[in-house]
């Protein structure tokens, strides 16, 4: 179903070939060295290629909202989606200072936005309350599936390498954290956070409100598609299918926060080979989101302290993918500047 | 001597009004936040100014390379400068993608370089061997902190008001450790670290050495000016200079890597003022930068796992204070973007 590529690893001796012979020590540049040998195996060998980076940002509305589980009430994400056309938040911010190209995608928030610039792709205004009902149907997961691989597929025809991803939700911390529980069988309480700042109230209320979901649910949740569907987002399920077909593209997948590391997640288990095109860019503080990482057994590049989403610690990464694809491509090695090799 | 002021601390509340109206969660943006606060005292506050950033790389070397300390030869100090001037190193690729200006400084290598990028400021041909006799006089400590600050004067003098300092010397964490541990008391075995990867056997040799001078020198090590003359070399010593220079003209400082923080220290201990202007880049491998990170209570931004020096680091960082500047400048407020505040 996802025709996703391994990568190819017989080109790894000349890689590090490459890289031990620019002029420092051997492992001096750290993690940057890890993660020019990634990006050399997706876009090199020779050359490592970073093509009109792309930060594409999911909003969607979430039934479970309706509970008071967050600190904002679901108009916001509509507000946060304007505010994201109108270039004034965190991420228009860093997609500017870091040259990156954004795209605003409604997956499905409550009142349609009228834009030009909005891409209007709504699985529908808003998902179902998974403390009461399933957050949506196996056909419309699907659909979202095809939706991000839509909206992927454009920005790969226009010479696009590299993606982001980004989301905006209230709520979208109530799934995320339900859909890992239920991806791993880790109990509630070690995967359920504050969000972007509740009450101790909120957040007892946040655990209950999972616990049944898991229960009312049991039967659904037996694989992952069915655990999607029943406890997802459509902005969740929409950067899954984008992720997917990144992968199927061979493009570089940048992966920030705890939504859309939830997300790379469910690619994950629906096709593992999806996490070698994966650079996790940014710890977040929501707790998690270091379990969901222990899981994966990946460690990102950065750690901020931030708990934001939108895609902005992938967006404070891509400097850092930047600075990898230019010391491998462009350093002189021991030979050509005449250095005494170490 | 160094008219440095503290930074005015009386626009706090409306500094912190500005973030916290910013359209995000309070505390959302982490370290950004802390940052911004820090760079808007240093430049704002209504706005913050980061204005041509540039790198200085103080190159020097040191009597002490003669033991060998180093998996190095002292050649290579000249030939990485070399490197430098014709933008081969990492260094080089890092300032080119993070748009930073890029100035080598010869502070003291053992053979002249002739080439009309490299500012000549050499207080001599490599430092005395400190395991035998004092590295300089007391006299060239004074003559190298002018010769850091003049670069500094010239820089500001063109618009300048940030700057990122970086080194070169093959046997400078050797100086810098024995500096640190004279500085701070700090047992020798728990700041002296690999460099840029020695043996077991240079690593024991290290210390002995280390020990052996703090002995042998034992009454000229009272004040941090007797340390520097005894212990130090002619980058670190330029670049003391270079930083107490900046922070008087309200410039900030970016400091990354062990051999600048422990010129960062030297400064500090000189005038601690200085210590407001800083910001911490990058966590060092180099096991005395934990040290010495902790006697100067500050925290450092990235933790890429490099050990390089050259002040990569910084640059690496700098993308990070430009996402500063950038969302206390142009992020939206919630009046302005029409969105419930949280």
């Amino acid at each position: 179903m996802y025709k996703i590529d391994s990568l190819d690893l017989s080109k790894d001796q000349n890689i590090q070939a490459i890289i031990d012979n620019k002029t420092k020590p051997p492992g001096a540049l750290g993690k940057l060295e890890s993660l020019a040998m990634q990006l050399a195996r997706i876009t090199g060998p020779e050359k490592i290629n970073l093509n009109n980076p792309t930060m594409l940002v999911f909003a969607g509305d979430h039934g479970i909202a309706k509970e008071g589980v967050s600190i904002a009430p679901s108009e916001v994400t509509q507000q946060m989606v304007m505010n994201f056309l109108s270039g004034g938040a965190a991420i228009n911010c860093f997609c500017r200072t870091n040259n990156m190209k954004l795209e605003v995608i409604d997956a499905g928030i409550l009142s349609q936005i009228d834009h030009p610039n909005l891409i209007q792709q709504a699985l529908g205004g808003g998902t179902g309350n998974f403390s009461k009902v399933p957050a949506m149907s196996l056909a419309l997961v699907d659909k979202g599936i095809e939706f991000g691989a839509k909206v992927v597929n454009r920005h790969v025809g226009t010479g696009c390498n590299i993606f982001a991803f980004g989301e905006m939700g209230i709520g979208n911390t109530s799934s995320a954290s339900v859909l890992l529980s239920a991806l791993t069988g880790l109990p509630v309480e070690t995967v359920v956070g504050r969000g972007t700042g509740v009450s101790d109230s909120v957040y007892q209320l946040k655990i209950e409100l999972i616990n049944k979901a898991l229960d009312l649910h049991h039967s659904q949740l037996t694989d992952t598609k069915g655990i999607l569907a029943t406890l997802g987002g459509y902005e969740i399920v929409q950067m899954v299918g984008a992720m997917l077909a990144a992968a199927e593209k061979k493009c570089v997948l940048m992966i920030d926060g705890f939504i859309a590391s939830v997300a790379a997640m469910v690619a994950w288990k629906l096709e593992p080979k999806v996490i070698e095109y994966m650079v996790f860019c940014h710890q977040s503080e929501e707790m998690g989101h270091i379990k969901l990482m222990e899981q994966m057994q990946v460690s990102p590049l950065l750690n901020l302290g931030m708990r934001l989403g939108e895609g902005t610690g992938a967006a404070l990464a891509m400097p850092l993918l930047r600075a990898a694809e230019s010391f491998y491509n462009d350093m002189a090695s021991f030979e050509a500047a005449g250095v005494t090799e170490v």
